[in-house]
């Protein structure tokens, strides 16, 4: 049979036509006034995703390409920081900390579940010389997302900056960078701007370039100072020769949220977690993550009791051509993971609930065929009749 | 009338169809055999283009960011490295170095010209314990060449590593790395690899690798060990999301330079360099570098006395379409330069020949027209009937 792919992992994401047609445009010059004038409207619509009034800079690199950017910029060597984390995409920011030889203070709550807004404001009263928090938006490796405006009302009251990966959670979850007191924000080309994998974008505040103006960190190809001089010219550009189609495709990709409407996106992303939860639940698979804090970009799901959750990723893509991802670090095996963060409708939840149906019964599940779809299209049928 | 655009820039530069339609293929996932093939197969090419058993790494960023890994890779804090510059490029990896807190000892020589090896040697007698040397193989900012290998004779005796900046070299000119005695060689993908910018490939010797184990510095996206580690996976990898969409157009590009076989490619850019220089030299002008190092990927020359090079460059593309590049830093308006490394062929060279005999005459500079081409078809059609 011929092979059709439905790509469903929580980045790369698959991409809207415009997208990935205006990567096939002939190349052009980033020292022009054509892309000056595309990269000055990027960064304007970024700014409309993000909220932010802040300054937008943008990267050549992937999104843990930002988030060391968001480090070696805002410290200096023994400062202190308080990584609050819980997944695999936490641990990764507090190991870049370590390697920039910052002071890491580490606040280590269970995977699948969320920081604590005050455990974080205790620490900060206890160790007051503490100079940023850094905290996961939206956790990849297990679904939960993480109360930012929260934190974000008690990092504001101290000395420290509040520094958030919100590589999967920008665009697909509400995320009000000026209103919440995100002093960094980093996000990821390859989640909910529909763009590829290969940019990345920081939202810095003034209360963040306080601190990048003292950092004794070294950094060049990720320096916030050498972007933001680079932004200032009377033809503003990256210091460095920018991934030029990966530009346009971002632009592309931006453009499409602000046409659908920011508010709309994440509504769409909500429903698209809200009918993928109904559809496993009616299939009696049980959600990794807690109750109230899940992520509206990928949906967490333990494997049955018996049931290796690496040989129903496998089964997916080898038989049936939907690629989920698996279960990574210390949940190999354990959950398997449905992406829905970007360019995806509801009948894109349809084909991969069905064809988890296939694959479960397959395995020795007891299914009853078309419960797991049943149940997602009582979901959708109630969201759009609501509206 | 309708404007075409012909970009003749030493970088980001035309690309072939296959390269620009297989970013417009539908995304895939980077952890699944399929990405791996593409993966391994693209590390095995580099190898062919570099001519090189050392290990190959590639980095989702722009050529500065793979100098950047170099020197973070390489050093620890205070450790001596000759930095040779004579161009903006050189000067670029002067920077990285001294923000990496190293002690720097500068062999400056004036733009235009090239490094003198045994001034290298010299330095490195009087200076024992430099433990790097960073050469700039081709100057794009001047069109000058440096003579790589009798350098590498020099480094290879002593203890220090030699590091190459060949991004707008490597596939355009001569380079081989193993026999040259490069330890370190940085390359990007926008010049002769015929790809997008936005991916950055390193080649890294055993001599290399022991300083890696040493080094102090911080890193984290960039870094040696990672990469290595990843790629010595069951499935190779890259350890973070990879650029996919450009990963895919390198392997193409790459693919495209082995088939046309390397060497063939070094004859076709010495062929467009030196049709260029005939073109040029016929129309009164004057190449700005010396006689003997020229670079074969990019012709510098210096605006006719009374002209500004940037109307040169202005009025090239506004009126005509044709992208050159101006002079950068202390050659702003001095000179300007014809990029002519990648997908090109003889009548490129014709066409940007034509549109600046129009420019010249334009601008006040007495033209016969059809000189300069005149001088180019002489040139080229000896090269065809030589072969």
């Amino acid at each position: 049979m011929i092979r059709r792919e439905y790509l469903m992992t929580p980045g790369p994401t698959p991409l809207p036509p415009e997208v990935l047609l205006t990567q096939a445009e002939p190349m052009m010059h980033h020292r022009t006034p054509e892309y000056t004038e595309l990269f000055v409207q990027l960064i304007a619509n970024l700014k409309e995703i993000f909220l932010t009034k802040n300054e937008v800079l943008v990267f050549s690199a992937s999104g843990t390409g930002a988030m060391e950017a968001a480090v070696a910029n805002c410290f200096s060597p023994g400062d202190s920081v308080l990584v609050a984390h819980g997944g695999k995409f936490g641990e990764r920011f507090r190991d870049i900390a370590k390697s920039y030889g910052l002071d890491v203070v580490e606040y280590a709550y269970e995977w699948g579940d969320v920081a604590d807004p005050e455990v974080i404001g205790r620490m900060l009263k206890e160790k007051p010389w503490i100079k940023g928090v850094i905290l996961t938006h939206s956790e990849t490796s297990t679904g939960a997302v993480n109360d930012v405006k929260s934190v974000g009302e008690i990092v504001r009251e101290t000395p420290a900056i509040l520094i958030v990966d919100s590589i999967s959670g920008v665009g697909a979850l509400e995320m009000r960078t000026d209103e919440w007191g995100v002093d960094v924000l980093v996000c990821g080309s390859q989640k909910a701007l529909m763009t590829p994998p290969g940019m990345a974008a920081v939202a810095v505040s003034p209360k963040a370039w306080e601190l990048v103006e003292k950092s004794s960190l070294p950094k060049y190809y990720f320096s916030f100072s050498k972007a933001r001089k680079s932004m200032s010219d009377k033809s503003p550009q990256t210091p460095f020769t920018p991934a030029v189609s990966l530009t346009k495709a971002m632009s592309v990709g931006a453009k499409l949220i602000l046409e659908e409407g920011l508010e709309n996106v994440w509504k769409r992303h909500q429903m698209l977690a809200m009918c993928t939860r109904s559809a496993v639940e009616a299939l009696g698979l049980r959600l990794f993550t807690r109750n109230l804090e899940r992520s509206y970009a990928v949906t967490a799901v333990n494997a049955p009791p018996g049931i290796d959750g690496t040989k129903i990723v496998r089964i997916m893509n080898r038989k049936h051509g939907v690629i989920l991802a698996g279960g990574q670090s210390q949940l190999k095996g354990k959950i398997f993971r449905i992406g829905h963060v970007g360019y995806y409708s509801f009948f894109d939840i349809i084909v991969s609930i069905s064809a988890l149906e296939l694959t479960l019964r397959e395995l020795g599940y007891p299914v009853e065929m078309g419960t797991g779809v049943a149940a997602a299209e009582e979901s959708y049928y109630e969201y759009i009749n609501d509206k």
